[in-house]
Order: C-alpha cells, then structure tokens, then sequence
C-alpha cells in the first residue's frame, strides 16, 4: 500500500533477541552487523556449570538453570529443561514490547542477489505493517512497496488488522520431521519466495521457532512453548504447540500471523534418528491435536491472552487429557505458566486495545 | 513431494485454450511455440459481422454472438455480450478434461534468468499435483520438486485432494480495481515470487480471469461468469463471481484451488474511468457478497458441482434478492447456465468422483 521506500525503524530499544544454546555463541559472529545494537536475552539449557562465551560486542543477560529455579521457585517447573522450548523463559523475562529469537546455528542468508539479508529488519516490517486474515490476496502483502490489494478484495478490509506474529523462513536445511529428513537427508532449500503473507483465519500452520518474531505486548503470553525434553515423553514439539495456541488465540482476538521473508541460513541438520526418538509420540498425538486446536471455541468473555490461554489449558485437560496423561501436565503447566507470566509483569492482561 | 525432475505431460488432447475478444489475435503469435499443439476455443464478443483475425497455425473454433445463440437457443441471455464474461460459453462448448483461459492482452512474461515462462504447463503442473487446503505449509506447495511438507504438518493430511483450479499471476500491469489503478497509475508489478500455494478451506480469494486454468470436468459448471456487459448494472465482476461459487463448491466438495505461478506478461492497463463505471456498484455490493459467501453452507445430498450450484442460486435469491433486482436475475441465470450446460454435456453431473 505504501507508495513511498519506507524506512524501517531499528526498534533498538523495544525489542529484545532471545536465544537458547547449549554452546559457545560463536554463530554470533556473523549476525555482528545486524544485532549489536540490540539487547540479548540468552536462556543457557543444560548444565548450568557451564560457562558459555559470548563473542565481544554484544549487549547481553544469561540465564542458566539456577537463574530460572531461583526467579521463578515452584513455578520453574513450567520451563523445560534440555530443551530448545527453554527459551521462553527469556520471553518472561523481557521487558521489551517486541522479540525476535533464532537458533544458535542459523547464520545470515543472502538473498539472490547475493546481498546479506537483514533478517530483524524485515521481521520488524512484518511485525509494524497490518495483516489481513479475513481474505486472500492474491500479491502476497499488500503492505508492501510496490504491491497492493488486487480487483476484487473487499474495501471493507483494507485497514487489516494488528500483526502479533512475523514467521521467517530457511535456506540451506529446510525444518522437515524425523521421518522426511531420513527419506531425504539430502534436500537442501534453495528456493528463495520473495513473499510474505498472513495465514488466513481459521488455518493452522506449523510455527517453527527458529527464526521467528512477535509483539510480545499483545501475544507473549500464548507463546509458551510447553513441556519438552528432560523428563517429557517428547520434544520438538514445542513451537509448533506454541504456534497452534497462538494461532487459535490470535483468530479469536482478530490479530493476525504472517509468513514468509526473512530467510535465515541453517546451516546443519540435527540427527534424523534423535529426532525420530522425540517426535514419535507427537507425530501419533498430532492426529488429534490439529481436530481439537481446528475445533476450538473460545468465549467471548475471553478478552485478554491470558483469559483465552486459560480456557484453552481447560479444554487441553478436558478433551486432550484421555489421549495421554502427559496433556493433563501440560494443562497444568499451561496455568502454572500464565501465573509466572502475570508474576513477573504485572502490568500486562488489560483487555485487548488498552495493552499498549 | 516428487524427488526427480519431473517432466509434465502436454495434455494436448485433453486440454482447450479459451479466449474471449473483439480483436484480431495478434497477441497469438508470441505465444505459437507454447500454444499451437492446442485446440483454441474463441469465443467472440460484440459485432458479430466483423472478422477477427486468428494468425497461421492455430487449430481454433470461433464462436460470435451468433453462433451462441444459434446454439442455446432462449438460453443464450445467461451468456454475457459485450464484456470477457462471455467467455464462459466456451467452458461449456469444450468437450474437453481442462481449460486454460487467457486474454488478449497478456503476452509471455520471463523469469528473473531471462528465460521465457510456459505459463500452460505451469498450470498443468498445478492441476496434475494434488492441494493441500485443510493445513498451510510454510514451504508453499509441498509436490514441488525441492521442497515437501515441513516439521508439524500432519501425516494424515499429506496426501491432499484434487486440484479444481489453477489461478495464474500477472507481471507488469497488476489486476487492480479502478479505484486503486486511479491512485497508483504507474505502479508496476515487478515481483517475480517463485511460489504456488493453495488457498486454505474456508478463505475466499480474488480470482482473476486473466490466466486461469481447471479442471472443467471437476468444476467445469461452476465457472460461471455472470451476468456483466450489455443490459447489466455492473462490469468487471465476473470472474470474481465465478471465483467465489467455485471456491465455496470446492470447500464444500473437497477440492483445492491453487494460486500463484505461473506469470503472464498484463501489457496494458485498462482504462480506469471506465472501470470505475462498471465497478461501482460491484464495489458496495461486495461488501454483502463477502459475508453472504464467508456463511454459506451447501447440505450434505449437494453431491455435485451442479447440485451445489442450484443450491447456490437459491441462496443467492434468498439472502441477495434484498441487495438489489440485479441479484434476482442472476440467480436465474445460474439455473439457466447449469441447464445449459447440462444440455451440452450430458453424461457430466454424475456425483463426485465418477465424473472421470
């Protein structure tokens, strides 16, 4: 829509990069450039005697294990441990408005031109133009320079709504499940889309958590990203649980979700048959999961994340809790997680609108 | 999915290319070297006494005002005059699997290597993989050599449904409405985006004439494009309407409609002001075409396309009688467009699935 080469704001001092690692943060190196000017929250998984480098130059806070038993007591056991989904803990912890987070082994792409790709700044175009969930448009975003809404879109829709989410993509290993990477392990994304574009209203899509965006102020509550690993029965189930809870909410409050640019280099495929070991029981549960997140009905009474996220944990437990026991924990967890939440920002929760 | 190049069948015989005009076809010869193995359906609007000139080498039928009414008889007033909305008679008078419809003004676009694009076989790549509307894959169309279905889409849903439409994009000149092209005259569709995706269940789209493709024998009786042109309170609405029925039909049956590649070169833009003229109404009345067909739910016994699209009319005078008259008359042209069609193709209309 807009006529003019708009320049983005850098947002240096409300937006916050959250990163779970288990390593030395050499792959920062590379983002030097692109995020030195930003807050970093890293969330340190694993052993927490462990000391993990941070290349020079970057503005950061580190949490280990003890970090988060020590701020968040009891309730710490809402946070998985050994596993990436210890991350949103850093959203917890941010006191910024938006949040980027990316995995340590994502590097910067370059786009067909060879030029490197700006990953924060485009996410923070997705995040600060409109979305539009209630209709296709064919020209992908119509916010963006040089395109528009085609013959034919509603006039009525045109202003969009607020964008709570901004989904980036991967060159080089595409983000396939255990089976899929075993029947091909060696397909590679070369395929660079120059779009972006809102998931429509009433569809789900799987969220994958390592290259991705969001106003925290109007979503950061919905993105917990469950009980994984250490004494789960799975893993890498996390942001796509996430993603379908954010994705419902969001549906239900009419903000919307957008995919596409940027792309992020992942540079190396984790072990195919680890994997299998941590999706297996996901893969099965998965089956039920998308009915019941397709199905769900939330209340108009439901005017703030958190109420909505506490309906859903209700109706986890009372629809996904005869599939296994784990959806009950989960439930569980679910409150256990909104209370950490409201505990540690006690501003948030107004109703929708006045959240700003 | 497919894991080699794979190389697409020509359909030569199984596919008719449908083009409305009032022209000599000059616009043919670019494209000789990609449509002369064809059959060409022209179907021509206004003064039927002129000629219109077809370059050499095209095997082509002509049908003028005429010709159409000779053939339906009374029927003829469903087939619009003096606008491309005519040129769904050519849908009917095909005996053929697949259309690709196109028009006189769109040439051969190239892509970013300079290397010129077979939008035909584009489009029957689209309509021969299957469509994936019940769950969004962030990879756009997961059949695409290179690319699959990503971590988290469900098992259960990779097999897809048939695919019912291929809906092509434009380069240069973008299918804006007159308001739009009335802001923006020198915008220009630059954007190659390298994707096909299909359009979730349940999103309605704009679906631009321009260069479409179906598989007519699926949907073929719900391409209708309406009562437009001559007598008419309204232009440039055609193919929406058509779009919409066959979007709402293809939900309700479980088919996919596609979008994006391949492009064609829109060489000019037409004229805004008189665009503005027939779209005006188009414009208000839409904003309760939109909701009437975001709610519309076809009954279960609704088998076929053609049931589903009586069943429409009726609903259409039902609940867009009260817009305005113009509502009552196309809904009667409907009935009369599928007993047309059903004139002219009498061995279609069995239920779903044994329509091959």
């Amino acid at each position: 829509m807009s006529d003019s080469t708009s320049s983005t704001p850098s947002l240096k001092d409300e937006l916050d990069i959250v990163i779970p690692t288990i390593r030395n943060l050499d792959f920062l190196e590379m983002w030097g450039p692109f995020f030195q000017q930003y807050h970093l929250i890293i969330v340190q998984d694993g052993d927490p005697s462990k000391t993990i480098k941070v290349p020079d130059g970057f503005d950061y806070e580190l949490y280990n294990r003890n970090d988060i038993n020590k701020i968040l007591g009891p309730k710490a056991n809402c946070i998985s441990f050994k596993d990436s989904a210890c991350r949103c803990f850093g959203y917890m912890v941010s006191k910024k408005k938006y949040i980027f987070t990316i995995d340590d082994d994502c590097f910067v792409a370059k786009d067909p031109t060879g030029k490197e790709i700006n990953a924060l700044e485009q996410h923070i175009k997705n995040l600060l133009t409109p979305s539009t969930p209630f209709f296709f448009n064919t020209l992908y975003d119509p916010y963006r320079d040089g395109t528009d809404f085609v013959r034919g879109y509603p006039f009525s829709l045109r202003e969009g709504v607020p964008t709570a989410v901004s989904h980036g993509l991967w060159l080089n290993i595409p983000d396939y499940d255990a089976p899929t990477q075993l029947v091909k392990p060696l397909e590679r994304n070369t395929r660079f889309v120059d779009a972006v574009m809102t998931v429509p209203k009433g569809t789900l899509f799987p969220m994958c958590g390592m290259n991705l965006a969001f106003n925290r102020e109007l979503i950061g509550p919905a993105m917990y990203f469950g009980l994984m690993g250490d004494g789960q029965p799975i893993g890498r189930y996390d942001d796509m649980w996430a993603g379908w809870c954010t994705k419902v909410i969001c549906d239900h409050l009419g903000w919307g979700i957008k995919t596409g640019l940027p792309y992020i280099w992942h540079s190396k495929a984790s072990n195919p048959f680890v994997n299998l070991k941590k999706e297996y029981k996901g893969i099965y549960w998965q089956e039920e999961l998308i009915p019941f997140f397709q199905s769900v009905a939330l209340p108009k009474d439901c005017t703030t994340v958190q109420k909505c996220y506490i309906e859903l944990s209700k109706q986890v437990k009372a629809k996904l809790g005869k599939v296994d026991d784990y959806f009950n924990k989960l439930a569980d967890a679910m409150v256990t997680w909104i209370e950490a939440w409201d505990e540690l920002n006690p501003s948030t929760g107004l109703p929708n609108g006045s959240v700003k």
